[in-house]
């Protein structure tokens, strides 16, 4: 559609006035309606340098607009999608005995927990790790899918995390 | 290229042997040859949620590959990129003082300085901010300028700082 602003072209901006006006393009407006159907959000990815591959991110950048997942003042605990839950759960390329000798992975979650979900005000779950698949046995591959099937049967019950620095960085 | 297995397709390996035999696509390898040639990589991006925006962290999913960025017990002091210096120069939306309520900025960094650069021996200058620079006046916006045109004059002369745990959750 046309631009709020066509002199000086704010992407944020934009989208908000476009989410506001129904403007959006069907792609977003789709992915947003599943949002907003949702309870929990499972965010199921390979870790790539840390962090979600880009077409995952390029999925919060796009989706997750002002108006819709957030707002003025309106973040944090007063964030626009709140009395949801979200769960981050992806595979790694290094073993988990790799990662611990470096302060281990829950810094890097930050961003991706604290920075986007807890920003729209959604809740947290445990996070659902698998430490390289792709280098233990196929045994170790099957329970690896069998804990993940025995998590889902429970998963209501969960409380969500303490979304505190103390969790992330203690 | 044809790929190195087709049986199970794996992204990390694929890109890993396909660099290793000369088969990465023309775009990547133009830009891995910038990468070789430089002393100094400046990142410049707006912070799109705590993070790089997507198309940023694409570049990093894709240019950065087994082989070339790092290899297997090749890493950080030992990465394969040892020698050149990078600098994450971004925008905010938010204002310095939101960030400072909530821990500031630096354990965002993390993954992008830690997780990525460092891992690939390259090593860090201190970040360069501008906050919320579409929320200040002119005058304000003219001093972010040429505080980063000063600083640029005598970037050479800067230490790499300390990428430790502490320099970012201290």
């Amino acid at each position: 559609g046309h631009l709020h602003n066509s002199e000086a072209f704010n992407y944020g901006v934009e989208t908000w006035k476009a989410y506001k006006r129904g403007g959006l393009s069907k792609d977003l407006v789709e992915e947003q309606k599943k949002v907003q159907e949702a309870d929990l959000l499972i965010f199921q990815f390979p870790l790539f340098w840390f962090n979600m591959p880009a077409i995952l991110k390029g999925w919060m950048d796009r989706v997750l607009v002002q108006g819709f997942a957030y707002d003025l003042s309106k973040a944090y605990d007063g964030g626009l999608l709140q009395g949801k839950l979200s769960l981050f759960s992806f595979t790694t390329g290094g073993s988990q005995e790799k990662y611990a000798i470096r302060g281990g992975i829950r810094p890097f979650l930050w961003p991706m927990q604290h920075g986007i979900m807890h920003f729209c005000g959604v809740k947290v779950l445990e996070p659902h790790i698998c430490y390289a698949p792709e280098r233990v046995s196929e045994e170790k591959r099957k329970e690896m899918l069998t804990a993940w099937t025995q998590r889902l049967k429970t998963l209501w019950k969960e409380e969500p995390i303490d979304c505190s620095p103390e969790w992330y960085f203690k």
